[in-house]
């Protein structure tokens, strides 16, 4: 008989966050990655740094299930309570290691690679109770490293799992994409759609549907992710792209190197961020030459070739200054595509027919220049999010339409 | 006799939150406008989409506080469930109103100005009980909005809050400055200690020392903090900085004005993520002039007078190469001050001498260059993110150290 899908919860401890000072990162992160592992989470709770209230908390998450983790509050300064706290929950007598590492009875030391913390594995009775650091990087080399074994043991060689396929797209907002599949879905492809889930994941830079099939021990599953996606993709094609960690950055790169070409850029109101992320990765090096920063105009006239006439005439937030940082990115770094991008983050510098969120983007390829205006709502932050966004997606497709072109 | 702190907890519904495909900034957007309300987060729970696990939370958030917040669930979609799930948990009937919305027996709506699905107000018994949509912007606006009065109300008159002060550290890693810190606090600093909490916040970036003094009432609490900062301050003068927002790029846009100097960048392996960081905050346009990402060694060459034989002799990551980026980036720019970074920022790239994480940071101020050679540990994005940091840092401390001399 096959053992039931394990489950599991979380508790996440940390003043700091019910403070609301931090943003929980970890729990999202530890969700994916047993996820990934064929165990799901049911639960999580947050609590503070108090003894009372960490022990009720994994008293009530470990209601049920075969694992809970427990993040932070290991470290070394005096409100790192967490391992104490649950030893005298579970009534385990606690006693220090040799580097003075406070260990409770019968526990398992899980050794953290990039930090001080080891993790803590207890086994209680039916279920398993992990404690592991709080800072991210370190938590997750412990998760990745001893845990992962002490895991699949709980997992077993059965454990189905849920199964994720995620389409990404971006220019075009969610209720509009979701009208769009919708109909498709009841025009016809409901058929292989039976058992699999779609969500709409929308962020700034786009929306992603996630396709999901629940503990699919029939196999197939990634024939029936196929079979829809095709069905659906009709309406999906003029948004989608294609990026093995989701980032638009990615798939230009890709499309880059495939079509032989080098990128340069240069960047006034998004000041760096397109190039960053360009190299967030480190596959872009093929591709990427590197850029100019024009933030101050005389930056603009000295690097990239705009003219003190065309700054007077148009503005710097202006067609003509954009294609010319456009074209100047190409010429001056050396590079066969240059993306220009100059506009009105905010909040303040605003006026008349260029209210903030007014960005002009260019882009040259083999030195044919094609440029928009685009209006982005939201504050400063996303809005040079978006400008990068749109500049990626503007070449991507100029990319892939000529590619089909041929 | 005044009544006792309001005390709330927060429920988040939504299967996509213990998938960990989203992170849940909704809770901690909470937790920090209750707290500056004056009302304190007890305990957080996460849970499905799922009827009874909603009921569960919600019942026992309710223990012992006077406010219980619930997130998401509230659209129009076959999956929101969370308000017939609450009314029926407390045993209210529902009606739907004029536009079809579901409304629970004696609940309050609470205008959503910013899309379809309204907040809802239940009062249970000495709790009160509100329902708020999941999308964050439509969240934030019923709160700000219907929801703000109502919780006027109940934190009343008198409500004691939490008072915070942060100090921001960086360059020193979280247990030294703990000692250094704990050290101070023992040898007489603890006088001035009372009644407040002190927690260690470390990121990327540096350690933030976060000081909370909890329904303080008496009032002098900026004074109780100034005091005990004042006894604390030697150990954290060499690496403290001061910026509102807490960002070390705004601390030395703020030391650059009072200077009088502007700032230009050259980049090799954060790819443009110092500009980036210098242009996140609108103020920054005064001092920073622009910056160049010289990312193939063409650029470098070829934008910032870095030469050939540098490049043969010393290779593209040498102290010689980042003193001409930090150099050619004032001069060819036209600012006071220059930054040149070149290091491996990996996964890859890494040699006998040069290891994944060698960074070479320098200075240049008004001609003057001064270099420091890194390692940093991690992964590439972490590598980047703390030789940005380190650039700041090592600009910031010239400024600063410059304006004692005087």
């Amino acid at each position: 008989v096959p053992r039931a899908r394990c489950q599991a919860a979380i508790v996440s401890v940390g003043n700091e966050l019910l403070f609301g000072q931090t943003v929980d990162t970890n729990a999202a992160w530890l969700s994916r990655a047993l996820a990934d592992r064929g165990i799901s989470v049911l639960r999580r709770f947050t609590v503070r740094d108090v003894e009372v209230d960490i022990q009720e908390a994994v008293s009530a998450a470990a209601r049920g299930v075969d694992l809970v983790i427990v993040s932070g509050g290991l470290g070394p300064t005096p409100d790192d309570i967490t391992t104490a706290s649950v030893a005298r929950g579970l009534g385990l007598s606690l006693t220090a290691d040799r580097q003075g590492v406070e260990v409770p009875q019968y526990a398992q030391l899980l050794t953290n690679p990039v930090g001080t913390a080891p993790g803590v594995l207890i086994e209680s009775g039916q279920t398993t109770i992990v404690l592991l650091p709080g800072v991210p990087r370190e938590l997750e080399a412990v998760f990745e490293g001893d845990l992962e074994a002490a895991l699949a043991d709980l997992a077993g060689p059965d454990a189905g799992s849920v199964h994720h396929r995620v389409v990404h797209t971006t220019g075009i907002a969610e209720p509009m994409l979701a009208d769009a599949v919708q109909e498709r879905l009841y025009r016809g492809a409901n058929e292989y759609a039976a058992g699999i889930t779609l969500a709409y994941l929308p962020s700034l830079r786009g929306v992603d549907l996630r396709f999901s099939i629940t503990d699919a021990r029939g196999g197939k599953v990634e024939e029936r992710f196929d079979r829809l996606i095709e069905e659906l993709n009709p309406a999906l094609v003029p948004w989608r792209f294609e990026a093995e960690h989701g980032d638009l950055a990615e798939a230009v790169a890709t499309a880059l190197e495939r079509s032989g070409r080098t990128l340069a850029v240069v960047e006034s109101c998004t000041g760096g961020l397109l190039a960053k992320r360009m190299t967030d990765g480190a596959g872009a090096s093929k591709v990427f030459v590197g850029g100019v920063i024009a933030y101050a105009n005389k930056v603009k006239v000295a690097q990239v070739g705009v003219t003190d006439e065309m700054l007077e005439q148009h503005g710097g937030v202006s067609e003509v200054v954009a294609k010319q940082l456009a074209r100047g990115a190409a010429k001056r770094l050396g590079a066969e595509v240059g993306i220009g991008i100059t506009g009105v983050a905010g909040p303040g510098g605003g006026a008349g027919d260029k209210p903030v969120g007014t960005v002009w983007i260019a882009v040259s390829v083999d030195g044919v220049v094609e440029s928009i205006r685009t209006h982005f709502k939201g504050d400063r932050g996303s809005v040079r999010e978006r400008a990068v966004q749109a500049a990626l997606a503007s070449l991507y497709r100029r990319l892939m339409f000529e590619r089909t072109e041929d």
